[in-house]
C-alpha cells in the first residue's frame, strides 16, 4: 500500500467538488453559447494514428506528443498490422480528419463545436498543463466561406464573455494579410513567419529586446522603425483603418487585408458587438502558420497579464493533408484548463458549494425515509437537485453533514413534520439562518420563490 | 497525402452529427438524473501512474491496458524520475485514488458521478469498443454506509430508465451473501469465485453446458441440482423471499443476505419504485470480485439479448490499496458507448436532425444580414439555438442547406420581411410544410407555441 502514489501527476489538473462545480458551470456556459449559435458538438476519439496526427505537424508537436501502446496483439488488434497510436494534441487536426472522412455526410458551411481534453507532454510548470480542455468552434466551408463568418466569430466571443462575466473584455482583431503585405512591401527579403513570431512577443519582451530580435532578422533601422510605428497604430476602428489607408502602401495583400478588416468590423457592429468591446490591434500575428486572414485574441481588461483567453482566426484550407477538396474555415479556441487555473489564482472563481444538490433532505428517523423520498421526488420534478441523507447519523452529525455540503436549502422531516404536513425549511439569508414551514404540495414553489429572492439580494 | 488514413480506428466509435446529437441527448438525460439525485460530477485525468492503476488489477486488465509515453525528458518531466503511465481502464480505480487522496476535503457519504471515456485494448469486434463512455455513480461512506443507499441506487435506475424511454425494463436484484452462504452450506469445499462466474453465464450457455461446468468444479449431482433449483426460484419479491426462508439453510451469510434483500426491496418500494419494475433474480452474481452484498442488473424487457444495460453493487471497501480507512460504497455503471451501439442496431435510436440548431435564419441578401442577426439574437434570448446562414449561396442552394440541416424552423428574411416587419416562418407539420408570418417582437412566442403543438402531435 505504502508505495502506491495517490497524488495527481504533475501537469494534470484535478479539482475538489466545490472547484469542479465551478469549472463545470463555466464549461456549461461555453457549451450552451456555442449551441445557441447553431454549432453541433462533435466527439472524436482521443487516440488516433500517429501518422495521421503528425501529417502536418512540426518538430515541437512531435516532441510533445504522447504515444499509446497496448501490449496485446498489436495496436489495432491484428497481429499483422502494427499501427503507431498517439493521443491528440489539439482538436483541429482531428476535425480536419473527420471532415475529410465524412465530407459527403456533412452539409456546408459546417458548424461544429468540440469541448474535450487534449494532451501535450510539455514541461510541467505553473499554469501549464499536459492534459487540458480545449473549447473549439469552427465554421468550415466547401470551396468558399463568406467573410461574414469572420465577423460572426467575434459576435459569439462577445456574447460568451458577456455571459461569463469576468469583467470588461476586448476582442482584438487583425488580419494576416496586412502584416504580410507590409513585410512584402519592404525592399529587403525577410523570413515572414519568423518576424510574425517576433511580433507576437511584442507585449512580453522589452522594446530593446524586441528591436534586437527584429534586427537579427536582417531588418535595417528604418524598417524596424516602420514596423514599430505600424504595430503601435492605435485608435478607434475607424481611425486605425484611416491611418492604414493613409500609409500609401501599394501592395495587393496589404490592401485586401485592410479591406477585410473594414468589412469584418462593419459586420461585427451590425451583428450587435458594442464598439467598446472590440479593437483593431495590428500587433496580433498569432504564431500558427495556417492562419491566412482575420486573426483574433481576447483580453480581459482588468487582467492584462492573463494574455489572450480566446484566440483563433481564418484559414484557407483545413485539411489539405487529408483531402484534395478545399476547405476554408474560421474558428477559435479557449484553453479552459489554463484559463480556470488563472482565474482561480486571481480569485475570480471560487466555488463554495460542495455538492451539486440544491436541497439536502434530512429524515430525522428511519420512519421518515418514505416521506423524505416523496419530498425529494416532488422537488426533483420541479428541477431541484436533491440529496437525501440516508445514513443513520446522530442529530449532531446530520447537521454537520448539512453544513459541510452547504446546499441552498435543508428540508428537515421528523415526527412533527409528518403529523402537521408542514416541512421545516432552513436556508441562509445573508449571515442569518432562517427556518420556515411549508406544506409538501407548495414546497417547490416556496423554495423557488426564496431562491429568486436570494439571488436578488 | 495518399498514405494518410482518415478512417476512425477499429474499436473506436465516431458518430455523424445526427447520431452525435442523439448520443448527447441520452448522455444528458443520464447526467441530469444523476445530478437530480445530488451526485456531484468529478473529472479525473485520463492518464494515471500505471502502478496506481494496476495496484489491484489482475491479469486480463494488465493485458488490456494502454500505456502512454512521451519522448521528451521522462514521463513526468523530470529527467531523474521516469514514471510509467497508462490510460484508465475504468472510473472506479480513479475514484478510489481520488477519495484516498482527498479524503479530508470530502464529506461522507460522498456522492459522485463521473461520465467519461475509459480505454481497454480488447480485440475489436462487433459492439466491443476500445474507447468507451462509462457513466458511473457511487455513494461512498466513511467506516459505514447505510443499506438504504443500496435501495436508493435502484430508485435512481428506475427514474433514469423511465426518462430514457426504451420501453419496459426490469431491475434485477440479488445479494452476494445469499449465494456465498448457499455455497458455504454445501458439505464440499468449492471455489466460490469460480462458481459465481459460472452462474453469471447461466443465461448465455445451454443447461447441459452449465451443468457440465459446475460438475467440473467438483460439485456432486445433488448439489448441482440444489444450485439449479435455487437460481431458478421465481415469483414476486415476497414469494422469492418466502421460498428462500423456507429452504431451511442455517448459514449466517445466507441469512444476512436474505435479510438485506428484504430490507432493500422494502425500501425500494417506499422510495417509489413500482413493483413491476424490479425483481429478485438469484442467478445474478456479477463477475467482479469486489462486490460483497447487493448486486444489480437492469434489463430492457423488449430486448433481452442486450443483456444488462446498467449494473453494479455494494462493496465493503473501495480503496484498500490506497488507504487504511475503510470506505464501503455502492454504485452502478452504464457502458454508454456499447448501449448506444446496441440501441442503434435495433433501431431504437435514430437521429434525423443534422444540426444542434432549432432555427435556421436565412437572409435572402447581404442587406438582410443585420436583421437576420437581430432575429437570431432575440430567439437566442428565448433559448432557441439559431444558425444564421451567412454564405452567399443562390436561392436554390440556400434552401438545399435548410433542407439538409432539417432544423425545426426556418425563418426567411428578405426585402418583403424587412418592409412589413413580418418574418416568414417555415416548419413541418407532419409531411406538410407550413409557411406563416410573425412579427419580430412576438416571434419567439410564436415558435414556442408551434413547438409545443408539434410535440403534442
Amino acid at each position: 500500500m505504502s508505495d502506491i502514489i495517490t497524488k495527481v501527476l504533475p501537469g494534470f489538473m484535478e479539482l475538489l467538488p466545490e472547484e469542479q462545480i465551478e469549472f463545470d458551470r463555466i464549461k456549461e456556459i461555453i457549451t450552451n453559447t456555442f449551441k445557441q449559435f447553431g454549432f453541433t458538438a462533435l466527439d472524436t476519439p482521443a487516440i488516433e494514428r500517429s501518422k495521421t496526427l503528425l501529417a502536418k505537424a512540426g518538430g515541437e508537436t512531435e516532441q510533445q506528443i504522447y504515444s499509446v501502446e497496448n501490449k496485446k496483439g498489436g495496436n489495432i488488434g491484428n497481429a499483422d498490422e502494427k499501427t503507431e497510436l498517439s493521443l491528440r494534441f489539439d482538436l483541429t487536426v482531428p476535425l480536419a480528419r473527420y471532415v475529410a472522412e465524412h465530407m459527403n455526410d456533412l452539409s456546408f458551411p459546417f458548424r461544429r463545436c468540440h469541448i474535450a481534453k487534449v494532451y501535450r507532454g510539455e514541461r510541467p510548470q505553473k499554469g501549464r498543463f499536459r492534459e487540458f480542455y480545449q473549447c473549439d468552434i469552427d465554421v468550415i466551408g466547401r470551396d468558399k466561406l463568406s467573410i461574414r463568418y469572420d465577423a460572426e466569430i467575434p459576435a459569439i466571443i462577445y456574447q460568451l464573455f458577456k455571459k461569463l462575466d469576468f469583467g470588461k473584455f476586448t476582442i482584438c482583431i487583425n488580419n494576416r494579410r496586412v502584416l504580410n503585405g507590409l513585410l512584402s512591401s519592404f525592399d529587403t527579403e525577410v523570413d515572414t513567419a519568423e518576424i510574425l513570431r517576433i511580433i507576437d512577443k511584442v507585449e512580453k519582451v522589452s522594446e530593446e529586446d524586441f528591436i534586437a530580435m527584429l534586427k537579427e532578422q536582417g531588418l535595417k533601422d528604418e524598417l524596424v522603425d516602420t514596423l514599430l510605428k505600424f504595430i503601435r497604430i492605435k485608435g478607434s476602428v475607424g481611425e486605425v483603418l484611416a491611418q492604414l489607408k493613409g500609409l500609401g502602401i501599394d501592395n495587393e495583400s496589404f490592401n485586401k487585408g485592410v479591406e477585410e478588416l473594414e468589412t469584418v468590423t462593419t459586420y461585427m457592429a451590425e451583428m450587435g458587438v458594442e464598439s467598446e468591446y472590440f479593437t483593431i490591434d495590428l500587433s496580433i500575428a498569432r504564431g500558427l502558420n495556417y492562419y491566412t486572414g482575420t486573426v483574433y485574441e481576447t483580453k480581459l481588461d482588468e487582467y492584462p497579464k492573463l494574455g489572450s483567453v480566446c484566440s483563433g482566426g481564418r484559414y484557407d484550407d483545413l485539411a489539405s493533408y487529408y483531402t484534395k477538396e478545399k476547405l476554408p474555415g474560421v474558428g477559435i479556441s479557449i484553453g479552459l484548463t489554463r484559463l480556470f487555473y488563472q482565474l482561480r489564482e486571481i480569485g475570480l472563481v471560487a466555488g463554495t458549494r460542495k455538492t451539486a444538490a440544491d436541497v439536502v433532505v434530512v429524515p430525522m428517523d428511519s420512519s421518515n425515509v418514505p416521506t423524505a423520498f416523496s419530498v425529494a421526488g416532488v422537488l426533483r420534478e420541479h428541477d431541484f437537485c436533491v440529496d437525501v441523507l440516508l445514513e443513520d447519523f446522530s442529530v449532531k452529525k446530520k447537521f454537520q453533514y448539512v453544513n459541510r455540503k452547504d446546499s441552498t436549502f435543508t428540508v428537515v422531516i421528523g415526527s412533527e413534520e409528518e403529523e402537521t404536513g408542514q416541512m421545516t425549511v432552513q436556508y441562509k439569508a445573508g449571515e442569518e439562518i432562517k427556518k420556515e414551514k411549508a406544506p409538501l404540495d407548495t414546497l417547490a414553489e416556496f423554495l423557488s420563490k426564496i431562491q429568486a429572492g436570494c439571488t436578488e439580494l
